[in-house]
């Protein structure tokens, strides 16, 4: 046994190190040196929170020994911990373990405050928890005659005392709460603090349940992760329909209801609360957890689906200059929100950039971290606008472009969203034009002899084509030469395959016939409007990234990020043959998921991420296409295939490009010409696994 | 004309003096002195707040000379504000009128933020402004496509630079009505900023109307001030029955419906947010103001109404150890108390003392600052409980003692509330015995003539006692030797008066036969019970103040102050005949009004008294009566009257007292010895103007 005098305490992965008393416990060893350990019971020994991992054997590097009997034999405390809740063999829990000698002491990463969230299924990049919300455990000295202080200022007394929380202030509902908790649980209550500040709810006893939700209010769906608040995991993952859609498909449309009904504001935030309330409901109930134990929400959005929850008249933002009531990060109480919650918890509303980059593109950012980039990362969010983020450490630009509803599907003959019977992919042969695609729903493709039956057994017939399979089939379309680089449907193929048919005075490629392959089908075409509409969508797209290339005067980009559903879907190489994204190294274009949902995620579980995209936000160069003259400059040389205004080296590596119909402005000279000059080859290269 | 260079300002009554560039604005060399002079608008000439009266002539004690020259000529934006607004001749409007030389300003009273209030209606003592709520006037720079910052973001950079105001956060409704009002008022906009940190309230363009309340919440009474946040004044008074009265008609009875009810706590608080809310209603209609323009609300009580109103339970407050749920102060949204008022309207709810001694009592400390008192002051807010603060800027103590509702004509065979009808002073001739009284709402006295006709003016009979009335009838009877030392009505004294009667076992005395004095007058006695019940009041009230003596090691007070509605009806001197308040020069005891709603008001003005009572109640020393033993001893000893304790030199100039009929512990020795040996000698002498 190590002497009872002093002794010297490493604590791994941290390294931090230090000598003690001996007799000191292992929580208050690693509070005194700084080391982060989880708590939430304090030092009673309930909560478990605090177990660490005691290494033994000889460290020369550190010049000690850590034997077993170096620390005080396993307890009573312990031991009732292990009969409940179960504790493994090595751990002990540091709030009751006593140093008695040299120790190396390892507390293991779920035992840690600052814990990493590692998520792959959100494609989101590990981070670290910082939670806002924390629980602490405290008991109470009763009140007595002599000393008739309140028991809210005993509470603050003892919470000030056992976790060093000073400067509290309570919430009206809490004070209310207090004295039946503090009887119930015989003066000890467990409370929930906010941002080290707010005494935000309260619970007779101990109590370690706490649960947020991140949200991500669309134009289209509602969707939420709930979170428990302690650890980061992920409960539940939901989605509702915007109801709003009932207002207006798009978002410009819903302004515009705004602006000719008087109640129109009104009707439109109540329908989001409710529709959101709702989406809580769902997820509550999935998890089985009560929506009083819901005590932190974080909240991204764009711009106008941010002011209607609010509760602010989206008018302003309807016509230049777009001003945003409020851009920074906004914390409020749920309810002034109208959602059934914890009374006491809290909305975090992360900052909006401009009046048409939201709270949503600040969630992308979050997530997507192209402000620590040192390589130059173009993240782009395409939904009815496409937001755009440029940039890296150095400098941070943001733009949105006016892409119009076509890559979800709306203006376009057989759009659709994407749903079971979608067109999700698609494939032309180049020599003989016929198709074969493949739908949502259904694994095989078009052209697999099990094609009818899988469709037939998933209950749906070939319904239309969704926003990536709109993308595929316009590129392909063009990469088989159907379409030229002016974006023409060629109708002189007519005379090589029936599917080129005559549609007025232009032409149509029939994708699908009526009927073909499933009951129910409809004949689905590709219209030289189709083809205009996802020109037009394209070249805002491009344009608007050009814009922000221009200012960083580059003429490549080094990363890509493809975030939403949309940018989700769709396949790299058929973006960059379209002209979507400027030319990029191939395996460096990647999808984000719902990026902005995730950055909810991380500004829900971490408060210094949420320092951290506001810091990011306001110093972003925002950058309004409107008013740049560049923008349509750009606008009208990106409407060609896949777009005129810089070589696709790393596009041209992996795909040929049909020779230009038209002559653009720098013809016959300079870097593209040669490319430009080559016939079109039908067999393209691959573009993935799912050919 | 002085040369324009630099010019000798100097400020009065400030006495602030320096030097500045000529051409400065008075205000802002004001500003830049530290001097105190208000505004809303900012420097555009509108409110009229900023005026100041240029001194001119000789002032040889400074070395200067002031002379219309030194200022800029009377301008448009002067002489249009005068036209619209009156302006005085001597007056100019320091935000446009410039130094050009020399000069010495006075700023009057009336355009300092800090002036001094003073209402004599209310026994206030004068006291400082220092507004939680300030209106500010501001341009807001329009939005433009360059720079996509988010209006409120440019709301609060034309504060800082126009008002130095720095780290406001604003109301989610500010932020709904920030782009209307921006609208609206071309971008100039005037906001309330509460506290300098909470932005609660935009109007558009120039706008300075902002109104608050005080209020009183007593257990039968809710009294309120309606008053011009801008300069102090009260524009209105009310009170409106507490209807909690249904569910018991004191404290203690409430707090037994509350322990007996499910929903009693509830049913309690409702019915006084109710009860409140209609004095907010009958307030702004006397004045003619809205309830948006209400701002600001502060709020007094004793501790069951404190916690019934804040929605918290008081059952704990019924029994030992009468434990506070929260006793520091409190500032809430007035919404949370379901209050309509404007919507960020805040409520200030003073601290409370300990689980006795409420936020009234703040308030009467607030109003009467004994603790920055020199002399020993004791301050008495006699109700249901009596509040007892006694102390000076060095040591203060505060105690409650459970006089009953005695005092207040509860338990009194004849007893009311202080109301037309209601006997409220008396007199006993000291040879015949024969009473002569006043009756609330009729000028002459009963043994007048003219009482008769007066009465049937007034439209009601002598239809009871009041608590004033009780205290001054058991005085009169026993300086008229009716009542013994020890209480007992001298049944032998029937062969003298037929005014006493045979009352069962006991004697009574007839006050008032009934019909005598109008029509449906009751016969009118004071019965051995009701003498025996002002005793036991009395004796509380007195043991208290008495306990508060002891730990002073003090046998008399300097001062003595009568708060509250009987406090204040009550005649000093036989208040001291009867022993309720320790024996002081008469003319140092005074009545206080109602001192806890004062205390509201204060508060509600100034910030700075906020910040003062709040230290203040955190070192008085709470004195628990029922748990020192001493208050047994000195309650015993106080049913005596006068009573027993010490000897009464200031009283006894003034009155004879009778001899004592019972022998007392000190009887036949003591400097007391003497005057107990004396006679009782009929006529007293005068207490005032009303005999």
């Amino acid at each position: 046994m190590a002497e009872l005098a002093d002794a010297q305490v490493i604590f791994t992965p941290s390294g931090r190190r230090g000598r003690v008393p001996a007799g000191t416990t292992i929580l208050d060893a690693a509070r005194g040196l700084g080391v982060d350990i989880d708590s939430v019971c304090g030092t009673r020994g309930i909560c478990g929170r605090c177990a660490v991992v005691p290494a033994f054997g000889e460290f020369p590097k550190h010049g000690i020994t850590s034997e077993p009997s170096h620390l005080s034999p396993f307890g009573d405390v312990e031991a009732a911990y292990r009969a409940e809740h179960g504790l493994a063999d090595d751990r002990r829990l540091s709030c009751t373990a006593r140093v008695l000698g040299d120790a190396v002491i390892d507390v293991p990463p779920e035992s840690q405050v600052h814990r990493q969230v590692v998520r792959k299924d959100l494609d989101a990049r590990p981070f670290q928890l910082d939670p806002v919300v924390r629980l602490h455990t405290v008991d109470v000295t009763p009140p007595d005659l002599a000393t008739p202080t309140g028991d809210l200022g005993r509470l603050f007394d003892s919470l000030r005392a056992e976790w060093g929380i000073d400067g509290l202030r309570a919430d009206l509902h809490v004070i209310r709460a207090l004295q039946p908790a503090l009887e119930k649980g015989s003066y000890r209550v467990t409370v929930a603090v906010h941002g080290g500040r707010d005494l935000i709810a309260i619970w007779p006893g101990f109590h370690d349940r706490a649960f947020g939700v991140a949200i991500d209010v669309g134009s289209t769906t509602i969707a939420g992760h709930l979170v428990d608040l302690t650890d980061g995991s992920i409960l539940a993952s939901a989605g509702v329909m915007n109801p709003q859609i009932r207002f207006g498909e798009d978002l410009m449309s819903r302004v515009s209801y705004v602006m000719m009904h008087d109640d129109g504001a009104t009707a439109l935030t109540e329908a989001v609360r409710k529709a959101l309330d709702g989406l809580l409901a769902t997820l509550v109930n999935r998890v089985g957890i009560k929506r009083a134990e819901l005590l932190e929400l974080a909240i991204v959005g764009n711009p106008i689906m941010h002011h209607l929850l609010l509760g602010i008249d989206p008018t302003p933002l309807g016509s230049a200059p777009f001003a945003l009531a409020v851009d920074t990060a906004l914390e409020l109480p749920a309810s002034e929100l109208g959602l059934i919650t914890h009374p006491g918890a809290r909305v975090y509303v992360l900052p909006c950039i401009a009046g048409h980059v939201g709270a949503d593109t600040a969630g992308v950012i979050l997530a997507e971290e192209p402000h620590e980039a040192t390589d130059l990362t173009l993240v782009v969010d395409v939904g009815t606008n496409a937001e755009i983020v440029l940039g890296n450490r150095d400098r941070l630009l943001a733009a949105s472009s006016p892409t119009g509803p076509a890559f979800e599907g709306a203006q376009i003959s057989s759009g659709q969203r994407a749903a079971p019977g979608a067109i999700e992919r698609v494939r032309i042969d180049r020599d003989t034009l016929e198709p074969r695609f493949r739908v949502i729903g259904v694994e095989v493709w078009s052209d697999d002899p099990a094609f009818g039956a899988a469709l037939g057994a998933a209950g749906t017939g070939v319904t239309g084509i969704c926003g990536s399979g709109i993308i595929e089939v316009v590129a392909e379309l063009y990469l088989a030469g159907v379409i030229t680089a002016d974006g023409v449907i060629d109708g002189s193929l007519a005379a090589r395959t029936p599917r080129i048919v005559p549609d007025g005075r232009t032409f149509s490629y029939v994708l699908h016939e009526a009927g073909g392959a499933g009951p129910g089908s409809p004949r689905i075409l590709v219209t030289q409007n189709d083809v205009r509409a996802i020109q037009l969508a394209k070249a805002a797209l491009y344009a608007g990234v050009r814009l922000l290339m221009d200012q960083l005067a580059t003429e490549t980009v080094d990363e890509v990020r493809l975030a939403g559903a949309f940018g989700s879907q769709i396949d790299p190489l058929h973006a960059m043959v379209l002209g979507l994204i400027p030319d990029c190294d191939l395996s460096r274009v990647r999808a984000a998921g719902n990026a902005a949902g995730t950055g909810a995620l991380i500004a829900l579980l971490s408060g210094e991420a949420r320092r951290e995209i506001e810091g990011v936000v306001r110093r972003v160069e925002k950058i309004e296409t409107a008013v740049e003259p560049r923008f349509q400059e750009h606008f009208v040389e990106a409407m060609a295939l896949p777009h005129r205004t810089a070589p696709s080296p790393n596009l041209e590596r992996v795909v040929t490009l049909p020779r230009r119909a038209t002559a653009g402005p720098d013809d016959g000279a300079g870097p593209g010409a040669a490319r430009r000059r080559r016939r079109p080859v039908p067999a393209a290269t691959t573009t993935g696994d799912d050919r």
